[in-house]
């Protein structure tokens, strides 16, 4: 029988396949499927996505947030986690947490040959803003809500 | 190679063993684990449990929370979801989302006869109550932080 909510099942959740990253970031993490399962029970504190990445792709350019922490727990394949401190392959089972403000930038890089799933966990904060040391980008600057552009504000 | 912050193995982390219940209540949710994967990982926006429930046991009282919501996605086992609507059954790969103060009590009960993994995720409110509308208890009453007590506040 199907699950109804606040039960759901992640098969009936359409997944977004879209980035909001300019080029040439865009293709450096697509294809990636998002489905977005606090949205679909109703959560507004949490997102949680349960996301595929897809080999050879990126889950975000290197990055760290100020005002919003995340988790992952990898649930299929293989992401290698890259940090300042270097790499480190995450396999089904293991999770990494980034504390926000840390200015630790991280990432995810499927280097395997099949989809990798994981599930990301952070809370919601309007004020958050997002550094990203290795390439010219930021997102939600001062007075752009919700866009990224890039370091000095301007737009791609 | 052991994997170190912002990575981290579940199964080096020392599971809690123990409930803030008292009794009769203590002895339906024991034995019962939990690692506590976003204290480990330094995270303090959001807890984040790594879950593991013994056959016949529940997760909680049937309850609902004033200011945290909660997201549950199973790993192992299977557990049965107990809602005012009625009972699911909730296999691997499944979940369930409690948004805050909708006064619909849940809790999970493992009727199989293996061990139940889950990842249990919320927000975290110093403000939160919980009310169980099934049985005398009542959770952070105003005065008592952090204490279980009956329902007019009463200890046990």
């Amino acid at each position: 029988m199907p699950l109804t909510a606040p039960a759901l099942d992640p098969s009936t959740v359409r997944p977004r396949t879209d980035s909001g990253y300019p080029e040439p970031f865009r293709s450096r993490v697509l294809p990636r499927q998002k489905c977005a399962l606090g949205d679909a029970l109703g959560l507004a504190k949490i997102g949680i996505n349960l996301t595929t990445l897809g080999p050879g792709k990126e889950s975000s350019m290197r990055h760290w947030h100020t005002h919003e922490e995340e988790f992952i727990y990898v649930l299929e394949g293989e992401v290698v986690l890259r940090t300042d401190s270097g790499e480190q392959v995450l396999t089904a089972g293991t999770c990494a947490g980034f504390p926000l403000g840390t200015r630790d930038a991280h990432q995810l890089v499927n280097r395997g040959d099949r989809p990798a799933v994981y599930l990301e966990v952070s809370n919601r904060d309007d004020s958050d803003q997002a550094y990203y040391p290795d390439v010219d980008l930021h997102y939600n600057p001062p007075g752009q809500p919700g866009r990224f552009t890039r370091r000095d504000g301007t737009p791609y």
